[in-house]
């Protein structure tokens, strides 16, 4: 077994493996100076990574859509991502995978296209958006005031850390003794919350907005979910006022799966507990995920060092 | 004379001096991974800081409106923005300072009200947007058709790396052979560009837009020459039609100073050179920061280690 400084994680930065705690970027990348960077979040649980060809295929679609080309083919970032798992030695893990832009060569215009664009990846043990006492309970959600950044400006197809409104909506909830917070688009739409997908179930029927979220990978294995389930599912415009009247809330997230709500707006769901729908699909999903479901497993023993 | 490695740059980083090269943050700190961070910028010029007095207000305005608090005093921040230039060395410097989220500290809700917000802070040699070069022929720009991301999602007066439209926007100037993009709002006004507020001449009258972009203090210098040259200055509404029409049009930013554009969306302004009088505003600017105006000399020998 790994032990400190590994055991809290394991880094790839641009070529190179170490401890997490080690794991730093320059102040002056534009990957933070810019925030000119996109990433992808994978999970690993019992010892094998969940929907990887998945999040690979969103991460290629991210970086080309941002003009952003590592070093590194789709392959070796596999291998990255495996050997940050083996080096941790975790078997529950939030494997990270970022592109960033880097800085412009001495000499050169400033301009994105003058950079060298590099790889980061790292693996820590499992993160929780939401704690499992707080999914037991139902998460308490607010509608925010803070409008989602418009698609047109920033597309949140292409998972990024422009989180200045998320981060509002966060602060909201907080004022408002809530736990969490769902934003709207301009027109008054559900778009997404702070790293998760919005559901609503209604008379039986999940629904999740088409617009101003991300596609997310946990969003297909719920819409799977409801295929096995027999109930009608639907990627569509939901507003907030269908939203709010619901019958149950969840959110769907790969730092935390499927988490129900039991309260939005200070109006409780239900008997202010995850509603049978909810918990149903939870459950299903944490079973099939022990059954091997999309699994990849780990070769802990291998050890397939880059270059 | 300082020698490599502080020539290059000298770093604060949360309590502790370094070389740039070595000033680095961690991956996992919301300050990069959520864009939580505010900045700003301040130049140093012969030896001077100009209007540090103003960077200052802004950049505490910016960290009260994110709600982050760094364990530095407004003074101590002062004293290791001249400790980064003293180490560095420099006549002629780019000064930044972040104040950065942080990470949520471990046992507590991952909410960014449980995070230990620190500076960040760095002196390099100067750093032009635009080159001088670039200056003298005028800057080649295009109206990007990426609309700026909007106040009410993110603060622009709040000075911010959620960059993505803006580098949208360069992307779109390269593509059509220019060098850099202005933006404009979702409902056609004039925002800003990429780190700079633009501003049209029409009639001998300088105008600037009010809405979708900081409050530069830059700009706040031209307003300032304008009044000094007799020349009606305004801060209003600015239509994307009148910047085309208009006879001259110059951007100005910190990292440059005033900066006259030649063509905008392959428009020819004047005789495809900056006009007389954005020549003379830079001039005017550039003479009169010379003579000291709104200067914070550097006291190069001085040392004053915070703690």
């Amino acid at each position: 077994m790994p032990t400190a400084p590994w055991s809290s994680g394991a880094a790839y930065v641009d070529g190179r493996y170490m401890p997490i705690a080690e794991a730093a970027i320059p102040i002056t990348d534009w990957g933070y100076r810019r925030s000119d960077v996109t990433y992808d979040v994978v999970s690993v649980w019992g010892g094998a990574f969940f929907r990887l060809d998945d999040h690979m295929r969103r991460f290629r679609a991210s970086m080309r859509a941002l003009r952003l080309e590592p070093a590194e083919s789709e392959e070796q970032i596999r291998q990255v991502l495996h050997e940050c798992v083996r080096r941790a030695g975790l078997r529950e893990a939030y494997v990270a995978m970022d592109c960033l832009r880097g800085a412009p060569k001495p000499g050169v215009a400033r301009h994105p296209i003058n950079c060298r664009n590099y790889i980061v990846a790292f693996a820590t043990p499992f993160v929780w958006v939401m704690s499992p006492e707080m999914q037991e309970r139902g998460a308490h959600l607010i509608i925010a005031k803070t409008p989602r950044i418009a698609d047109d400006s920033v597309d949140p197809k292409v998972k990024n850390f422009h989180w200045g409104d998320l981060t509002r909506g966060l602060f909201e909830a907080h004022d408002r003794g809530a736990d969490n917070c769902v934003l709207l688009d301009r027109d008054g739409f559900v778009t997404e919350g702070p790293g998760f997908n919005v559901f609503a179930v209604t008379d039986g029927a999940v629904a999740t907005s088409d617009r101003g979220a991300l596609e997310g990978i946990t969003r297909l294995s719920v819409g799977e979910l409801c295929g096995d389930l027999g109930m009608p599912f639907a990627v569509r415009p939901l507003s907030a006022a269908e939203l709010r009247d619901a019958d149950e809330i969840f959110l769907a997230t790969t730092a935390g799966g499927i988490m129900p709500a039991s309260r939005i707006d200070g109006r409780i769901l239900g008997n202010d507990r995850p509603g049978p729908v909810s918990a149903r699909l939870r459950e299903r999903f944490w079973a099939k995920r022990a059954e091997g479901w999309h699994a990849t497993p780990i070769d802990y023993a291998a050890s397939a060092e880059l270059q």
